[in-house]
């Protein structure tokens, strides 16, 4: 739920930093924090989870009017929305793997829906706003980060390791990755394009 | 059904002024005229609609062929499509609310799966025949548009009105909306973007 | 599953050239070659192939870290991956259409279903990659392979021919309608665009 909104608000300021009006950037918002999981429960075959419960809805839609109102009139910095996107990405790609997990699938379906829940709402934010993915600049750590923290559930949950380890450790390790390629300049090996 | 085929007709003008052949043309159509109602039944968990009853299909495709064959040599005014596109979204709001209101879902799913139906088959055919979508346009009340119509049909229905006539008032409410932006100017509040 | 790899293998090699890291290459490989599948399964309501089997993601994850890290210092030619795209549309369009068939679609939504399967995968790519899709290039029967492919099986079968009389005269049909656009500049009729 709290990750819903932190995912929904880097809708908002990237929609309204590109001056889409309120109903654009409450769209864009939605979006961003629910086509993961949107798309993790149709590939599983469950109940959408806004269907099933509309006040996901109902909070995030007054969040975003909120935010849209309150950050109106307030210069903001280009690329704050990182650091919430960041922090989603993790707990997504963490609660994305749990649920596929719980609904019964096998292990590396399980990880791939993490890395979709995880990953498919910013990249969707940021196609329609128009930028570049920020999945796609190479070797931001990006995928990379969510495949990490899906990876270490699946192996902690195998291992037999309680729940919230195993959960706080994805998330850790999801964040550390993001972290690392934002600030520390890792990097995943990468083909040169060459001209 | 005639909704259909006024949104499949604004896919195939667009397409054919592109330069597309004749099965890009009636692909793009396709997309278009069914992209909406089929994100709407797959979200809903209802039967697609066109794979329930293929006359859609059959039709629309028909009326592709003719309608390319009729417009290739006829010199079209470019936002001819407008007009047909503008309906298109206000049926398409209404019915979608319908649909959801009748499969059962709360009033804001049902609000959200009517705007979903009338916007996404419009931006589908922006983006695949590598336009602005009209949608992201600043202030052209065309998510407003969708979002009011789809309003109108839920709040009338709950006060008991009977469903022609909450019907016909969101199809009012949403046209209206949608040719007070494009004739009279009229803009949602919006966000001036910095630079 | 052969078809799957040959279309992987091209969206690892477009996604390499591009630069992309390891991870970005084996996710746009995976949206190639399951996209057209899922969608397809999604719409006919069947459980997901590469959730009901995970076989098909390890064998192909394996694939296309190999590939990658073989390809990595080989210089290629930059229209190579045409050759492995024809084949994987043709199969695709057969297979789509017969598992649609089998599972009871009627006859105009298993022939969409085909080309849906063989042409989804590589628009993907395309959009992912930032080309233009191949399929939007006028006139160099990208779709329309694929919907002659189709609908020839879809008419074999109807005749009642057997089905593998129905799938290699499809193939070859696709393959060969797709191999006449690129190297016998055939094309479709199309509307010429004006300024």
């Amino acid at each position: 739920m709290n990750t819903l909104l932190l995912y929904w608000i880097t809708g908002v300021l990237e929609a309204g930093r590109k001056g889409m009006d309120i109903v654009g950037a409450s769209a864009i918002g939605l979006v961003c924090a629910a086509g993961g999981g949107t798309l993790r429960d149709l590939l599983l075959g469950r109940k959408v989870f806004w269907i099933a419960d509309q006040t996901y809805l109902l909070v995030a839609l007054l969040a975003a009017v909120m935010v849209y109102l309150l950050v109106r009139n307030v210069r903001l910095p280009p690329r704050l929305f990182l650091i919430p996107d960041a922090i989603g990405l993790a707990l997504f790609s963490v609660s994305g793997t749990l649920i596929a997990l719980h609904s019964g699938a096998p292990w590396l379906v399980a990880a791939l829906m993490g890395v979709i829940t995880g990953v498919l709402g910013g990249v969707l934010r940021d196609i329609l706003c128009n930028d570049i993915p920020l999945i796609f600049l190479p070797g931001e750590l990006y995928a990379v980060a969510a495949t990490g923290g899906s990876l270490t559930v699946v192996i902690l949950k195998a291992l037999e390791f309680s729940q919230p380890v195993a959960a706080c450790s994805g998330f850790v390790i999801a964040l550390g990755l993001r972290a690392a390629g934002m600030f520390l300049q890792w990097r995943a090996p990468h083909w040169k394009p060459r001209e």
